[in-house]
């Protein structure tokens, strides 16, 4: 059905970190997001397909991430943009790895902005054939206040787009945590 | 990465009929669903899904189908039935033969009503990993006057849901029709 020099299926899939305090670790919506994505297309079929990791960096709105650190100097922020991108290459280094495990071929970038409006506009850059994004599965009511990625994107992104609800047994105390 | 007993994917296909006059196959949306699929998601592993085709037909609020027809009797109303039916199996058995031609176990099946409600209410009862449903891409304004089944599937549907839409060269005179 397919020759050995047909593209591989490149399929985006948007990471981010868990936002739960003192889990320095990948979204459980992000894992979600990756584990289907191995399970249930790539299966045993690794070399069919290149996984694409965007993960976008939210620059915060007055620079103070951490409240209970004192930024004193521009050094200080220098040092807080480092933390922030070496976090950022930590979670992706992580997604990476586990696919060099597997055997599927993948590559990993980061972008600061807006998560939806990069998502999109990258998804129009590397024209991906399927976007996978996570999604805590939130209710109507916490909807309004949190807003979606993942709705968005399935409206505005220029490729196919699948969206993985968090399974109910893995929603945190505070569902909006994720 | 999966053992020779691990479950297939089970992607189900949601399938209708063209509506363009006298054309009598599977609607352009379909074909591109369905084309998808094998391309960029079964490609050289068959053995790793299956596919589920549902196709719904949709009873016509008055029982007029074809405006050319005359219909008199409760044996015309039989009659008229059977010819949807057949219609339909015969849409089926076009992608069940082309799944069995690629080597891709399949199975297929007709219900009536509201597509958009059917579908969901399938997807509940056989939940496949995966749905795929097609879609013209209207624009705003056509949208709201012919509502999309996709858009109501990705919100309502109980499985994640990967819409893929007609490319732009596919589109007949009159986008509404598929």
């Amino acid at each position: 059905m397919e020759g050995a020099e047909s593209e591989a299926t490149r399929i985006m899939i948007a990471v981010n970190e868990s936002s739960i305090k003192g889990y320095p670790h990948a979204s459980i919506s992000s894992h979600g997001a990756f584990d289907w994505t191995l399970r249930k297309i790539v299966r045993s079929n690794p070399s069919g397909f290149k996984l694409l990791f965007l993960h976008v960096q939210v620059p915060d709105e007055d620079g103070f991430d951490d409240m209970d650190s004192i930024y004193a100097s521009p050094e200080d922020f220098r040092d807080m943009k480092h933390r922030d991108k070496s976090r950022g290459l930590h979670l992706l280094e992580y997604f990476v790895g586990r696919s060099h495990e597997i055997g599927v071929p993948s590559e990993a970038w980061i972008k600061r902005g807006d998560p939806k409006e990069v998502i999109c506009h990258e998804v129009k850059r590397v024209q991906p054939d399927l976007l996978v994004v996570g999604s805590r599965g939130l209710g109507p009511f916490q909807r309004v206040f949190v807003g979606t990625v993942s709705e968005f994107c399935v409206k505005h992104a220029d490729c196919p787009v699948v969206t993985i609800k968090r399974k109910e047994d893995e929603t945190p105390s505070d569902p909006v945590d994720d």
